[in-house]
């Protein structure tokens, strides 16, 4: 563990450091890690000869090959990730555990947060929360999770991980679009239902469906596999539900020079969704979408679009799931991304994991608890322990006050790109992401050797769709860092 | 939390209670928790004031019309659960967390594990295992989870939930399947397989399936509960593959006096396995099944059942997956139930959860690795804070050699049991378990009351299928414990 994790005297220095210069220097004072490094080391190749030691042991129990970097988390910190063989690297994407590291390595209010009674209990007597929750979960929930929740969204499921939170919040559309079906809560399954999904067979187990769109990441298991439309690799030789996919629009930046071709493509998504809507052959429960779709190459729409969707939806009595699992928790400079798009009424569904390390969903209206209990149900249905870890980054967010941090570097960030996409014509292309914090991407003509030159001058940054370099760093992530991280960039591109 | 936990001394105290007596009496010397209550304590109707008051706080925000008991973790020693009106009951089932709790609760080992530099950062640096593992990553799964790795599998994938570990087990099982049928390993997909999937149409998305029994449980999202056949209520209105269901054997006791019935009605049953596996419209993948169907009934079938099961999927180049995520880690008087079934060639793939905190599937053959990397792949692929509980877990095990323990507990339980279903005919029918640890349950003709006038003279017992009452103490249940539990029930049926 870095020492400043042992010591009171750097817990109290990290304390101090409440607020953050406004001027884009290389400010030691204002750094809210006063144990990081001035700037990255590379001293091997990655992996050097001790992580390749290392890694074939691993090997021999566990799969390897997606393995990116071995990692000696005790070494790391802030927003520096360390190895074996000495290399210290700025971890700007995957980097932050694709993109889950919220509050920097070895943050030490989190450590302090896994030193107290609630959490030793947590961890060794974990509750299903279902049928045996401890006496405070109530309060765990409202001082942590639900403080934070979505404006309008005042309930929550919890679960372990983004695909189940997605998955159970499928449920959730499933059991109250046929409970609209069979006329109202009241009404009985029929014997005709309850023989018929003892086989799997409708009407019991019926043929609904949830629609996603082109290029959408919603997770790995079957059914949010199913919804998953971005890359073959992801999909291959596991069966799939029939389910429709909407076309997500397909912008051409800068923004300002296409807007009026950019509205007509939204316009013609838009129409698309409610025609299958209303034409699918597996009616549409629901409509699940991602503020920023990430893994499937950085798309953004408009605001206006994403009022489009919810209208839509609404107009033809269909949930609007909006999926944050990866863009919640404050990186595109609101803590919710959907915030962004000023919406008259809220999604009726939001699911959350990664940067909150807990995950699960948020709903407000009480009809989307099932008209039975054991309908949404499983034995932990989440993690105490994670949940804990949630509240004290939420604590950490707010102390710092991140979020709008998170809102200023990104603005200093995207102007650096702007002014480097001047300079290097053809290199930064659809630069984009603008005013949403630091969730920012471009396309890049070399992206895989950018990605491998990233490395070898101390920056860990990681790609999506077919072309796209994406920045996920952490929410600590200062304007001294973007400098550096603007000056590799600048490195890669003129070598 | 306990004072136990607080003071070295009781550390020392439990530590020094290696042996168990073997005799039948209420030994407190031998007692594995030194600070456990000698029996439990009923104050109030469950739930009493206090708990009803924090309930109806709880309800605002979390769905509670499952909940059992809101517990006071912090009170809860061994096997006793504790509230917060002053009940103390002996937590005989799910209880226990729906079988999840192994070593008792405050258990000062565990909470020893949770003071460690590496659990601060598994809470706090939450690793994506596939992309970023840790440097000792290796050591702490060989160290844990792979050191009672079952018998030819020495290969893990780390989820975490019971539902994630047969989920990825399925897809391995697909993969594998597909792969084969491509014409091996290095076939390239055909541009039919990647533009068909995309859309999640065969051949692409196949219409491949995994064969499960009648009255299985294997989990609540869409792929499990696909195979899942427990209760309806489980599966209604929920989309579903369509997957065949072979029968589970259905058989009388005592076992002595129907051997011949009883070996006829698995034979039958084996038979149309294989009948299914070779005839049914979506290809037969893998079976897979519990060694106890427990969520079902408490269903058993013979050593022999499952010898003929593995050399049916064995013929029929079919995988046979092994579902033990309720019958591992010690219950069954064996650290994995199949090893009761004396197996001349391992299972394919052993899944496990609840008792092992920790999730996911055991494989041995190396061609179960997907052929390319990030095929079988998610975020965080489990959760290292509770690998390293798991591994306390083994250790404590192994301390106080919990699993021969309760294999001998289990038999002086039995019969106990058996001796009360003499003493009180039609009370304790189809008695069943013998020989399987403390895995035991016999049908009620009265089940529910019996339930719940468990609660009142202080035992925490639970139900599975339609008649059951199941026994699912934990491992550091003592001969002192089923006296308690052996006088209750005689008060209860007497009653």
């Amino acid at each position: 563990m870095a020492s400043i994790l042992r010591s009171r005297a750097g817990v109290r220095a990290a304390a101090q450091v409440r607020c953050f210069s406004s001027t884009p220097r290389h400010a030691a004072a204002s750094a809210f890690f006063t144990n990081e490094p001035a700037g990255p080391t590379v001293k091997t190749a990655i992996p050097g000869p001790k992580s390749k030691e290392a890694i074939s042991q691993l090997d021999r129990v566990f799969d390897t090959r997606s393995l990116n970097m071995l990692v000696d988390y005790q070494k790391s910190t802030g927003n520096y990730i360390a190895d074996l063989d000495g290399n210290v690297l700025l971890d700007v994407y995957v980097f932050a555990q694709i993109a889950s590291i919220p509050v920097g390595y070895n943050n030490p209010a989190l450590l302090a947060a896994t030193k107290t009674t609630d959490m030793a209990s947590a961890l060794i007597n974990r509750p299903a929360l279902g049928n045996f929750p401890s006496h405070n979960w109530a309060s765990i929930l409202e001082s942590g999770l639900l403080r934070v929740a979505p404006k309008g969204l005042d309930q929550v499921f919890t679960s372990t991980t983004g695909s189940d939170a997605n998955e159970t919040a499928y449920k959730a559309a499933f059991m109250y679009y046929a409970q609209r079906q069979r006329g109202g809560p009241d009404v009985e399954f029929s014997s005709e239902d309850i023989s018929s999904t003892m086989v799997n067979q409708a009407p019991g187990s019926p043929n609904y469906s949830i629609m996603s769109f082109t290029s959408a990441f919603h997770g790995r298991l079957f059914g949010s596999l199913s919804t998953t439309r971005s890359k073959a690799i992801h999909k291959l030789d596991i069966p799939a539900f029939d389910w429709p996919r909407a076309p997500f629009p397909q912008l051409k930046y800068p923004l300002d020079q296409f807007a009026a071709e950019n509205a007509a493509e939204e316009k013609r998504c838009l129409e698309e969704v409610e025609r299958l809507i209303k034409e699918f052959h597996n009616p549409v429960t629901a409509v699940v979408v991602e503020p920023v779709q990430s893994e499937g190459g950085d798309n953004h729409a408009s605001a206006a679009f994403f009022q489009g969707l919810r209208e839509i939806t609404k107009r033809n009595n269909v949930l609007l799931i909006v999926d944050e699992v990866q863009t919640g928790v404050g990186a595109t400079g609101k803590f919710w991304a959907h915030e962004h798009w000023n919406l008259s009424t809220p999604p009726d569904i939001v699911t959350f994991s990664k940067k909150a390390q807990a995950a699960g969903y948020y709903f407000g209206n009480p009809a989307l608890r099932p008209n039975k209990p054991y309908r949404q149900f499983n034995t932990w249905m989440g993690d105490p322990a994670r949940a804990l870890i949630f509240r004290a980054i939420i604590e950490e967010i707010e102390r710092l006050d991140l979020v709008k941090h998170t809102a200023q570097t990104g603005d200093y960030l995207f102007a650096g790109l702007e002014r480097l996409a001047e300079k290097y014509p053809g290199q930064f292309n659809n630069l984009r992401g603008k005013g949403q914090g630091t969730f920012i991407s471009w396309d890049s003509p070399q992206r895989d050797a950018v990605l491998k030159r990233g490395k070898e001058v101390g920056i860990n940054i990681g790609g999506c769709g077919e072309s796209a370099v994406r920045l996920r760093p952490m929410l600590v992530f200062q304007k001294h860092h973007a400098d550096i991280l603007l000056e590799s960039l600048e490195k890669i591109v003129k070598s």
